[in-house]
């Protein structure tokens, strides 16, 4: 059987703690991220680390955030040849709050991808377009085909930068706690609490013209 | 009337953009951190940036932060006198999907909080103590009392940095889309597709004993 294809392990993609839920391929890793589309994104500024909440979405083996809170990494970045920025990309999702006997082995199931790499500037407008769209897709998947695209005044005024898809690493944590066997007898109930992101009914817009149809793809989240 | 009491904003707690968004003051940040469990610690390691989801717990103006993928920035942080650690602790809600006509004005509604500060190990017994049970019941309100505490040698074996909340910032959207007035005719369905996070329905330890009362503070959550 072909091996799946899977990122090298570097030093700082191998934790010093938990390496048996670690994961390198590619399918374990696109999954994660296919899966969300808010990620930390870190850089470091004036030798300080700063940690920004930011959309992303993947295309292949490429990730493309958005700034949404300052421009400061997306200038930072800088357009190729300029030497980019170096950044820490990480998506997380919680899927359960473990619940062991003793407070010491409380955990939290979760699945993580974490991304180091160096961000440059998107420029070019077909690549931007794209990337916009794969942004907006992975938000709610079928919505950038049922909105008004960018124009080039838009376009102008949006940054997006990339950053490939070289050192990256999922860990993922699953099951139920893992409590000493002395413990087991003590009367605290223990267990897993499922947790998962829900989907409310849609608020249409005050503006929004009277009759117009929910789409579908709303009802997919 | 008494102004409410705020952390004083710095050059880096002021977002470049969307500065209508940031709010200083204690009951919007603490409320915003008290919502939440994991946060994403950044740190800077040989120069380049690292993001980590990392469980934390707020006691007033302390937050505690338990490393979950490895222990590298809680040593990296080392015990006062040391200089510490900077890092920078981000905590995020997303609470819709804010969906435009236009794909340019596409948005999300989030409550986020960001902390730039020194963070180092904590040492004291009892202050270790105080910081476990505040991350457990941050996880679920009422757990700490319910479970075995940790023994010395849990204590000893568990690693807590401290960062007290000095330099921090909170930056939160609502609201529906802000399309162009010459948008609003287009045929896309537009508004916010709320979003929250709904737990299950608990799933026992395969080893709990039969008869455990499943605890009233599950439901809570």
């Amino acid at each position: 059987m072909a091996r799946a294809e899977a990122y090298e392990p570097t030093e700082r993609t191998t934790p010093t703690r938990a390496r048996d839920r670690a994961a390198y391929d590619h399918d374990t890793v696109h999954a994660i991220l296919d899966a969300g589309y808010v990620c930390h994104l870190g850089f470091v500024r004036d030798g300080s680390p700063v940690v920004l909440p930011t959309l992303y979405g993947r295309v292949g083996d490429r990730l493309y955030l958005h700034g949404s809170t300052g421009s400061r990494p997306l200038r930072m970045a800088g357009a190729a040849p300029d030497p980019g920025l170096e950044v820490c990309v990480t998506v997380t999702h919680v899927d359960g709050l473990v619940l062991a006997k003793s407070a010491f082995h409380h955990s939290i199931n979760y699945r993580c991808v974490v991304v180091h790499g160096t961000a440059h500037q998107v420029t070019d407008a077909e690549e931007k377009t794209t990337a916009l769209d794969a942004l907006v897709d992975h938000v709610l998947p079928g919505r950038a085909a049922d909105s008004r695209p960018g124009n080039a005044k838009e376009l102008a005024a949006t940054s997006v930068i990339r950053l490939d898809l070289r050192e990256a690493s999922a860990k993922i944590r699953t099951g139920g706690p893992n409590d000493e066997p002395e413990d087991l007898a003590l009367p605290y109930w223990s267990g897993v609490l499922p947790v998962a992101p829900a989907y409310g009914a849609p608020i249409p817009s005050e503006d929004l013209a009277p009759g117009t149809p929910e789409p579908a793809y709303l009802s997919a989240r």
